[in-house]
């Protein structure tokens, strides 16, 4: 019963067997190999259109340089006030881009367009004391589990285009999104308006797979060059290329990302169900909230459920009761309904 | 008969099975996990003392990381003039660390002490102009395939602690070196002064297993923070420690830059026995260089050899004649004595 | 009649007639000079304690690298969100510090050392991922005219010691709160907590004259170079030292600040018996805040007031009509009497 | 006696009278006011074509930010091995800009076109490891006291070109050498390929003032948050201003260089009929350098004659004794002929 995080998850039996299909032989370094070229051909094909790929250590990373391909100096980035780029990243999006992030907030992990465009507008052009807007950052799916719609992309972007600014998606968990709004890489992204995407496979099955996919072929020198000069350039570029190869063979990560998702809406039912906790909102993907007693949790915890305790997200209005708290539990391809129905056990009461 | 560089060679076959292995199962994200643990205490008892670890996706951030954990506003680190901080990564020592990079020459890869103290003993502690000194930075094997012996380290190091500057090796081909002085890591490193290491699995015989090795732990938060905020952490960290625990097992890792480093021996042999090329110096590691026309390495290249030409390092006062050019060749764990030797047959004449 | 800032003003003629009396002879440059001397002991007697003094070229600079002498990667640190270094400095202070900073809520400019608390509280030291607090930051007086009491001093820093957090004071407006409180520079410093200032004299009567009080002097070696890494150590530094020489002789910063001071007084009360503009709150220092009807603020400008419209600061509970505006007036050492009459005649109705 | 350096002189008494002529009064801070728009439309006609100008406070500042305003990820400045960017500023030019620093070498403080011509060759725009050209920056006089023809220049520039480089001009003493060539500030700048100039005042006779002239227009907006970032935007502009007014008045600014060349000039005579020390290279602006015993250099410091030694640059060839040195003499507006005499008649023997 490990719902701490996707991350805890090791990787799929196909992506293992990826790996150890292409440990041999000998392949030129740095991402001009064979099979490197072969999976750059691939994202272009699922995207429907001919993008630029840079392989990149970690979620982080594909967050920060895409952020840096954009910026300019005095340069401000707007994002959720719980986006992972200003809540979990040490700093790193600022270290690497210069941009200052500037906190928008939105019900539930989404950012509301009003509030963005307000914030935005704020700023003047000829003022270089503030700084100026350089870009805005959604992520999909969210921090805390919702999606934003199709329509909700085109409202943020329309936004951005109309001051210019480029999007970004981190897409840490873009494969759990797309399969929950039946949707196509091509409309989630760059057919409503996305610049940029970290498109990650960590998360989805993989060991370390994270690509930043860029739609904009005229900034790819600069991001080859920045992403060299970030010491995120991988010699043996193989190992990346041949996870992704595997991920999206026959649609693996669209079976383990609707795997993972299921398993969520397996487990919300099971506290839905429950008599001693209560959903704090309907999850969209493979992330759920529930708030419970303390004691409980701790009750659940010693019986071998791993999960953390969550702050209380922007515009959750629902009720936490003095000795309780909200709860994160996530799930993963790794994720059995058998575990999720014996947790449902445990927590029914 | 691929001799380019010892990243094209893919992964050991004993990696590839302890990554399937460790493949399943749930475990603590981001450095924490039980196999994390396992693998730092084995590099606490391979360095005979206790070590902080912090693993990294490349050498060129492993180098980095570690300039940086030494920096102080206005910081030089010296370093030879053909090293790879200076000369291949595109600024990310300059970028994470903030220092300057000095270089200092010395024949065949190897900084010359009496060089190295002249140029640290130019700056002045008041004259904030300057800059001032922070680091002294040794490539061990160097990038020309020749070794640092034990007393070339600690003349070295003698100066560094002289000027009271941490001493950091880049060992992205560590185990070469070690195989070549038949020492132990203790003695090649703080033993003889050595303050930080950039530790590479990647070129022998590992997917990716870069690892910085500090045995100052007082720096360790420190280092901690600056690895986050550089994008460095990786959450399954697992895919990293089950290969560093398989290249160590049954000590894998010796066999493997043995491996290499004979095979380097045997294609110098080849190369010494030809009528067609000469060596350019004696190998110590698993790099060989030699001199031969430009038309015979065309002819080797289209006979199916890899390799490519060098520029002639500070220090080779051999002669190349005007048609000819100073060719490098890489050996790994996968180089087999086979080609080695089919080579020897396309070279003899 | 120019409201618009102290930063308007030209140079007090005393400080004009020190900057020629220094204009001959010959003297060591970069801050070494006897007139560099002086004024750095003269500060130290003016804090009552040995401090190291450094001379920088702008208010921003003064913060940024106050900032950065207790930076740490991944650090944060803390200021109120109306603060000049979140909202005015460009991303100046994260960009000398590689601070992020932290905005705390607060009425009217200060810090709410509650809010502060929890703000600090939420981190912890061994999570990375969302940095670490390195300092906190106070305004003195506050971006809105206001000054923070010894005792709202003291309850910041008791904070930020319990979490070994440096205190700054951004002094841009240093004498003004100083005679506004009618206490000592030590006294509103570091004998309640503050650890470094950013002193300035440029708003206050001279033409460029700011300078970084530190009365830790273990970091001064590296503030030295932080300042010079920072292209802030002028050559002349003289021209600096000589407006301080003329600022501090007789207590003449004292005078200007207490004229800048009343005559703030002046014009709040004239705006008090108005009736057509009723003050915002309370002014401390030398800036006041009133809200008026747009047409009426047009009109006084049209008679030849200069002043500017201001964002609602956090905690102001007045009324501001849908035809009305906030709008900030500031006097400074040239502000006369008769200007601020003028300007009471004007708005009298 | 005192040549030291042209920075130990106080200000030119026509500029201290500017200053105090504009002492006065109210202006628009931060560069917008009428006088800063004079000065502006100034540089323009000096230039003899529209420039964009940005004051800053030193003249490593001014170098800093014009290598910034050309960087790219990966970037690498070529100047000369002895320069000012290289040598004499702490990494401020790294830090700002990103840049790294590739010296080149060349007789007497000039780069070698050939030198250069090798150097941007070696690298290759696909290869990320090795970062890219992006600028070349020249000092005009150079740091030893020589002077770039105008067909110096020229070839300088046409390589950059050829490589699509931006050329800077660090002009920290531009006037000395603009009066040594006889030529205009346009001949000797864009005319001639320049694309940026740190122009400097303070050496010249000012307290404080040094300007980026940048020609090319499309990057003003940028430079203009860069230099905001940077902490380098004066808030009272006009004293800047005043200083500049003062400086190009009537030509003051050339009279001065004119001075400064003449006694260094004067000087070298005095140097050249010695017997106790000889010139080792022609002085072309307003510095000097000779070569004398020690016991000989101590002896006129003794005597009140203010002097550095110096390190021995590149391609000189002259005799240095075992007991010899090198010696840097500088003059400036404010030297005497009478002080030259008298030093000329201590030398004498």
């Amino acid at each position: 019963m490990f719902f701490a995080s996707d991350n805890w998850a090791g990787v799929h039996p196909g992506i293992a067997a990826g790996l150890s299909a292409n440990a041999g032989g000998f392949s030129t370094a740095y991402g001009d190999g064979d099979l490197d070229s072969a999976v750059y051909r691939r994202f272009s094909e699922i995207f429907e259109r001919e993008v630029a790929v840079f392989f990149v250590a970690t979620g982080t990373a594909a967050n920060s340089l895409s952020l840096a391909a954009y910026n300019k100096p005095g340069g401000i980035a707007f994002a959720h006030r719980e986006s992972h780029v200003i809540e979990d990243e040490c700093g790193a999006p600022e270290f690497f881009s210069g941009s200052r992030l500037h906190a928008i907030d939105g019900a539930l992990g989404k950012i509301d367009p009003h509030n963005l465009e307000r914030a935005v507008s704020r700023f003047a052009p000829e003022i270089v004391h503030w700084g100026r807007p350089t870009a805005v950052s959604i992520t999909q799916s969210t921090e805390v589990g919702t999606v934003y719609g199709l329509d909700d992309i085109s409202a943020i972007s329309d936004i951005a285009k109309r001051f210019s600014l480029p999007l970004h998606m981190d897409g840490a968990r873009f494969a759990n999104a797309l399969v929950a709004l039946e949707t196509t890489p091509a409309e989630m992204t760059w057919k409503r308006g996305v610049d940029i995407v970290s498109f990650g496979g960590t998360k989805n099955g993989c060991w370390c797979a994270e690509a930043i996919v860029l739609f904009d072929l005229d900034r790819a020198k600069q991001l080859s060059f920045l992403r060299k000069r970030s010491a995120q350039l991988f010699s043996k570029s193989r190992f990346i290329s041949a996870q992704f190869d595997a991920y999206f063979k026959d649609g693996l990560w669209l079976d383990t990302a609707r795997h993972a998702n299921a398993t969520a809406a397996r487990l919300a039912a099971a506290i839905e169900d429950s008599a001693t906790a209560k959903l704090a909102w309907l999850p969209q993907a493979n992330e759920v909230f529930a708030v419970m007693k303390k004691t409980q949790a701790e009750k659940l915890q010693s019986a071998g459920a791993a999960f953390y305790d969550w702050h209380k997200p922007h515009g959750f209005d629902g009720h936490i009761g003095e000795d309780e708290l909200l709860y994160r539990f996530v799930t993963s391809f790794a994720t059995t309904s058998e575990e999720v129905d014996r947790f449902g056990q445990l927590i029914a009461g």
